[in-house]
């Protein structure tokens, strides 16, 4: 039995040998949000030690959950990608990230929104989200240097990095915007209070909270 | 920034804080089946080095997602039982057993199924599970040491350690237990074949499997 197996028939167990290292957890939820160079990940990891790195990357490949590869295109960059099997482990990713923001109310001194983590974050509240009828709403969402895309209608709920230069609204959060989404703060008094920062149409807010719904714990004993 | 923090306004990088310790899932997984004594851990874990579970049992106090208690009734033995923080971490652990379960086909030489990775494995198959109308079915399940019990009908499935002495079906998992979870082996042709062994209607493993369900990875190339 290697150091990491821990002897039982069970599927969390399995799960912890191949996700149960530092900095493991994170990595994939980089590599979900697309494939990535190696600096690219070093940029969005910041403290991740460089040899660290590359042993959880030659460690995933190993697992089969990622894949080195050349880039499509003009850039050939080498990049890592997750695999058919990584990606099956949005929901779990998702499940998790709900659980953890659930006593997440303010940053801790110096912590970061990071690009991946926002996707991430807003991917996490699409499990519990509703979209409007009959209209998309394309939005660009700023946290810090971090920036995301979404679009919202007709059943349909998506998440990207990056700007989308024909957003509807764009959304500057600021220390409303947890409580935003997590359904504790109105949207209108978010704006009124310059709490949140939009540009457009302000009601377009509305949907944006209904699409992307990440609750706090109902343990009140823990908030 | 302590040792263990990711300086991430993350969901993720706080659950990875929080639950990235080696054993630390596999202890929460245990505490969700139930209430459990020192002793009781120790016994479900073989291979967990003692001063290891109560460090572990300590950090997870500190986190609020366990509690030490007096057993309720005669028996006042201290127990550690997960607080309702803990207890919201059900799905994503659920999440993470089906994705550990999905490439999981047979156990590696020396691996045990104990009682909570038995119900942890069923609890985890409810999500995809469908019920038979107008009737309850009751079964025992067996599989090594571990024994389990659970309930099927009208819309709600419940899984618990332990046997039920009123079972309709007793099933004795064998080698095709994990197949059959994944939809991927007839009941019929597994009770034929003796890869699992039933006391009661061979029928009545029908609705057992419609209920808990397991799927195999849908990525071809890591089976």
């Amino acid at each position: 039995m290697s150091k990491r197996e821990y002897g039982q028939f069970c599927g969390l167990a399995r799960a912890s040998e191949m996700l149960g290292q530092r900095w493991t957890l994170l990595i994939l939820r980089d590599l979900l949000v697309g494939p990535r160079t190696y600096s690219e990940l070093v940029a969005g990891l910041p403290g991740i030690p460089s040899n660290l790195l590359a042993t959880r990357l030659k460690e995933l490949e190993e697992s089969g959950l990622i894949v080195r590869e050349a880039r499509s295109g003009m850039d050939r960059s080498i990049v890592y990608a997750v695999t058919g099997r990584g990606s099956e482990l949005q929901p779990a990713l998702d499940a998790l990230s709900r659980w953890g923001a659930a006593d997440m109310h303010e940053p801790r001194e110096g912590e970061i929104v990071t690009e991946a983590s926002l996707v991430s974050a807003l991917r996490s509240g699409i499990e519990n989200g509703t979209t409007p009828e009959g209209t998309t709403i394309r939005y660009t969402i700023r946290a810090g240097a971090a920036v995301a895309q979404a679009s919202v209608g007709d059943g349909s709920i998506a998440v990207a990095p990056g700007e989308n230069p024909d957003a509807d609204l764009v959304i500057t959060a600021g220390p409303g915007f947890r409580d935003l989404l997590a359904g504790a703060l109105d949207p209108q008094a978010a704006v009124d209070q310059g709490l949140v920062t939009v540009e457009g149409d302000p009601g377009l807010l509305v949907p944006f909270v209904n699409a992307f719904v990440v609750p706090y714990t109902a343990d009140t004993a823990s908030r």
